[in-house]
């Protein structure tokens, strides 16, 4: 079916897909929810009350400027909300089309908008997902062996990791300070050397549960509103010496850039795809789904030098390289009655394929800096430089319908310098 | 100076203290901030304007549902407030003493009350400032070898916990499911039997930093509101099944319980002492206090059985045993510009002072089971078991002031069972 709205061919933002967004305007400056289609975002705070049996009573959650409201109304009213905007920007219905006053002040082009998060986000909890990942990380970080840690077969393995700093795309990445340990057994503090990316897709809770009370995993994916493209900023040589034996702390927590647009599960339905491993050992019965299934999204990662002289693609990969499933990280995390709240961010964890071009950080790219991905401009990269710029871009394809999640990037940033401080 | 509200002798809230906290009544069921004072709260939303400078262009702030207001004025309105409620309390003036009206309105029993998380806790960060602890930690969790981490000596080491599940003193404990590795090396999924407390102090940040600006050691505790009570409860079979490589996440994340009083960073002054550790290696600059110092507060722990039928101290500790101070917390937290938030909790770690009797947690206590603490009617207690109740209180006593925190208090319930579930 065509959209009213022009879409540009091999758009992101096409009537399949319709993801949410907050954003503002110069000349409106307060923020409000929006819709993606083509080259332009629906304004839905100027779209007036939607007339479904739930919406028609909750006019306001367009209006905010979060999507809190809108997603704690749960998966009925996300279909409803879907469904009513589909039709208003369906070339075969009038509502829009037609009338020239509503869509002069409802359609405006993305390139006059300014992006924001696109929820209050409480909690985030970063997985580790990927066996390949998990296996690269035990190969760089540990020295004990080289076997994966026992429990990662048994359970999708998950840390809390830090909140205040997530940062909407485009945002730039100031290059932490922190400690590390030399080669010389001396630790000092000071500039990471090895700044590093991690590919990674980020589910959003639309409707939490109580505390107490375990969302089963067959139930699950009910509890999430979409998904966003994430990147979990590393800091190697901060991670190597602080993360035994608590996990990551300082080398993580100064920024998560995750892309503004929300592509609900509603549009990525068509593209749900059969699990690639089959999961040995049998799961405990808490993490068996009835029908085992994951989402086939095409993910790739470019690096673009300082002023965008040179663009390399660093990486290739497949959130269906994944071992553990969105469900089964939403089950196995409130399985203790840990609660899960509208807003918290659900990060997959490194997606990791299995060739080494499809390696999600550049810590897997490089060898742990040891052996230079060279890029496009031949320059050597071991870590990300000042300058550097990460443009980790997804979308999903199918039988001649596609969507996308537009692009998550930040720049480097050189460190501050503070006197006296190191 | 005497107060014209009563002070029963002994009593946590004494002039000297002055903490704030969220309370409703039956007959009021909106949430407001509130002083405790002897037995009462003096409801700061019926005392009307504040009249000094910064307080009387922000009345609403004490109208709020939590503190999150008033901490976000910074410190100069905190001493402003605490200064005119100081006045209104004492026997010598007589705004509140003389004015029955006002008294009747605004003095609230606390048996009357119902106490609420004192604010919106962002995120929720745990250290390790405690050597003792550190070391029992890892002669309990690890096999490679019993010394400390290196690391641990040159950073206040720590990680991201669930702010989700914080909840307030009086709050019932489920006791969670989780997977456990059992002895013969199967991997099963039910309730932890290994269920314990961890004592600590909980720092409330006050006003934050923004991304990217660290907060020097020295200006750090101006950053910090006040401090709870908080327990950090933990089942010990799913931590050390889930904890390596990324840390503990399900053997925490189902419940973190704090005092609902938050005694203010003024009070605690007279309170300040020297460190008891000489802190080698000498910090990194970044950590390095003009004059080191931290806070003697004695904590205790009791036990109380199903019924209150006998209860058992079970510790008694002090927050001054602990190595790294909560300005060093701050520093290192935001040393990497990590932006600490308005309503962001700090827990200190578990507070184990030198001895056997200061151990701040049962798997200290008993060795992890294997010597089980006997209580005061007999009972054996490796870890808790259902009906258990862990009431956690907090004191400052010197030259004849005192002042203390009231208490943090949960029960463990027993497990729900979930057809099908395990």
């Amino acid at each position: 079916m065509d959209s009213c709205v022009p879409i540009p061919a091999n758009s992101d933002f096409t009537l399949s897909n319709m993801p949410y967004g907050i954003f503002s305007t110069e000349s409106e400056p307060n923020r409000r929810v929006g819709v993606a289609i083509g080259e332009h975002i629906l304004d839905l705070s100027k779209v007036g009350c939607f007339c479904g049996p739930i919406l028609s009573k909750c006019c306001h959650v367009f209006k905010e400027e979060s999507l809190h409201d809108f997603m704690e109304l749960g998966p009925a009213a996300w279909s409803e909300a879907r469904q009513t905007i589909h039709k208003l920007l369906s070339s075969s219905e009038g509502m829009l089309r037609d009338n020239t006053n509503l869509s002069k002040k409802a359609l405006i082009p993305q390139a006059e908008a300014r992006l924001h998060l696109p929820a209050k986000i409480g909690d985030l909890t970063d997985f580790s997902a990927s066996k390949k990942h998990a296996e690269n990380d035990r190969i760089m970080f540990t020295d004990d062996n080289l076997q994966i840690n026992q429990n990662w077969n048994y359970m999708p393995v998950a840390y809390h990791s830090r909140a205040s700093s997530i940062i909407p795309s485009g945002t730039a990445i100031r290059r932490p300070n922190g400690q590390r340990l030399s080669s010389t057994g001396i630790v000092t503090f000071g500039p990471t050397e090895q700044l590093d990316f991690e590919v990674e897709l980020g589910a959003l809770i639309g409707r939490g549960n109580d505390l107490g009370r375990p969302i089963p995993v067959d139930d699950a994916e009910k509890h999430v509103f979409g998904m966003v493209l994430l990147n979990d900023w590393s800091a190697r040589d901060m991670q190597s010496w602080e993360w035994k034996p608590l996990g990551c702390f300082l080398s993580k927590s100064y920024a998560t850039t995750i892309s503004p647009w929300v592509v609900t599960m509603e549009a990525l339905q068509p593209f749900r795809c059969d699990m690639l491993d089959v999961q040995k050992p049998t799961p405990l019965p808490y993490l068996q789904h009835r029908i085992p299934s994951t989402f086939d999204i095409s993910l790739h990662v470019h690096l673009s030098t300082e002023g965008a002289e040179s663009v390399t693609r660093l990486s290739t990969t497949n959130y269906k390289y994944m071992y553990w499933t969105l469900a089964q990280q939403v089950a196995h995390h409130t399985s203790n009655g840990c609660n899960l709240k509208t807003g918290d961010l659900l990060g997959s964890g490194t997606i990791s394929g299995p060739t080494k071009s499809s390696a999600g950080s550049m810590a897997e790219l490089s060898e742990r800096g040891s052996v230079p991905v060279i890029l496009a401009n031949g320059q050597p990269r071991g870590f990300l430089l000042d300058g550097d710029e990460i443009v980790i871009t997804g979308r999903c394809a199918k039988e001649g319908k596609s969507i996308g999640f537009g692009s998550c990037t930040g720049r480097i940033l050189p460190p501050l310098s503070f006197p006296g401080y190191y």
